[in-house]
């Protein structure tokens, strides 16, 4: 599947610590930046970009605000071909936090909002490319989006500046026709723009809902190691390169950083396909009460939890 | 995705006892059983048919040979729409030791053989047919036979009168565009009889793969609690019913069966995705190095089993 324009983005640290409030060790990212950079990976997401107001440094760790000093004491200045992206939450960030890109370790922003906030982002993304940012905006949940708000969000991107735009299966609730038909619409929207994929695994169809973009033109890729992310996960970028066969990309990098790295923290922290995480992706809900529930003593009661969501009937 | 054609068959038993040498209990087949029947499952595959000389019982749990004395001990005459299946391994079942349907619980004899077997798969299902059985023939391992082979095995299967096929990626070496293709190819070959899929998730491509197949006009269905079966396992049958939303089958009885009796087990077999089995998958190889390693000492030492296999430069 060999297509120059594929740029694949490695957002373990970033969807990864949704699930342990980015409380990683500098070696963690070390390695985990040191395996994309090996691996030939286009882009690694480092973690939101918050400013401090916004969160406490008491319970989240550094990769919540990106500061500038704790990148540079784990990846230097980046002379490299790996491009470093941060998220930015509508919300969570206050522009002036946002130092220009030239004083910066961060190659990209991207910018996540809902189809209400839109304005909103548009107005981020503009600022930050402005201060000498590559950009793009992350259209979050719109499984839940009636089509009207749909067309006058994509509407409304569709006038800015920025060149790319995610399709986001923030629920894990989408099979690949739902995928594709959303690339359609996205491409007739943004006949200009690049497209990218951001899947999640709750039915174990994040990879191949991702190779459904791939076939659709989707160009920018979004994945973790061993699939860590928030509630079931992501589209493992270890399939995804072993699927690419593009020679830019090596796997084995990827399998050395899993091995010391990501799968010992399987035993503590249970990302993945797990039964409340399928009701949930099922239902088109967000997993927040699935990740309640797997986090109490009675996680393991997977009945319950499916008796306990509002609108179970329509799976029973 | 409602088509009344569709028929699901839970292989737990059987495909998991690939894992276990069918050590399983009878509380753990009745329940398995019990689950299937309220959930309205199509078949349950409840193990092999093999005659007694092939294999030791100090070695291999009951569900190795069905017999219909360890059948009826759990589950009685089965007087009930869940119909019985098991499968039989071309070499490992003496046709006189396949009693008359009649006189037995089974309904249904799947045949299963490699493209070289195709001969004796079709002498046994014939067989099979005379007794009074449902038959199939499930031809594995196609991903490794090349096309010529592949056409003359079709061609031999067309001449029988067995009326359903299944198309197995035994190596779940296979994406969508793979089954797309096979499915055609076998719908050419056999308009007249029904298609079965049968997926392995080396690639977290199985429940992608079955719902392509289904959307191909597929109808016969495999797949197994929490994904339980050889390696990375097969199609969680719990997201595909999720999936189908076919008012014949409930969800409910199959997340109380994985909580119960299911999940349990994975604290002490491995199936679902590794890091092996994702490499044998990407190198279209059995899963049998994978088995062991994964059972060995070394077993999370991905990098060096990746380093062992004969090919691995290919995906490096």
């Amino acid at each position: 599947m060999y297509r120059k324009e594929i740029k694949v983005m490695d957002c373990t640290v970033r969807d990864g610590g949704l699930m342990n409030k980015w409380q990683f060790s500098d070696e963690f990212v070390r390695a985990v930046y040191k395996a994309c950079l090996e691996a030939g990976i286009d882009y690694m997401e480092i973690g939101y970009k918050s400013s401090e107001s916004a969160f406490s440094r008491d319970e989240v760790g550094p990769w919540k605000f990106c500061d500038d000093k704790d990148l540079r004491r784990v990846i230097g200045d980046n002379n490299t071909p790996l491009k470093i992206s941060a998220m930015a939450d509508i919300g969570r960030i206050d522009p002036q936090d946002i130092p220009p890109a030239k004083d910066s370790v961060i190659d990209m922003i991207r910018v996540a909002c809902y189809s209400h906030q839109v304005d909103k982002a548009v107005a981020l993304a503009e600022y930050c490319i402005d201060q000498g940012y590559e950009t793009c905006i992350n259209l979050m949940a719109v499984s839940k989006v009636n089509e009207m708000d749909l067309d006058q969000a994509l509407e409304d991107i569709g006038k800015c500046r920025v060149p790319t735009v995610y399709i986001v299966d923030s629920f894990g609730s989408m099979y690949s026709e739902n995928i594709q038909h959303l690339v359609q619409k996205y491409r007739k929207a943004f006949p200009d723009k690049t497209l990218g994929i951001h899947a999640h695994n709750n039915m174990q169809m994040a990879m191949a809902n991702t190779v459904t973009a791939i076939i659709e033109d989707v160009n920018m890729l979004d994945a973790t190691l061993l699939g860590m992310g928030r509630g079931a996960g992501n589209c493992p970028v270890e399939i995804l390169i072993a699927f690419l066969k593009n020679p830019k990309y090596r796997l084995l990098p990827l399998i050395d950083v899993i091995q010391e790295h990501i799968h010992p923290l399987q035993k503590d922290i249970k990302w993945g396909y797990h039964i409340p995480y399928l009701i949930t992706g099922a239902l088109n809900e967000h997993p927040r009460s699935a990740l309640k529930w797997m986090d109490s003593e009675q996680g393991e009661d997977f009945v319950a939890f499916m008796k306990s969501m509002h609108d179970y009937e329509l799976l029973e």
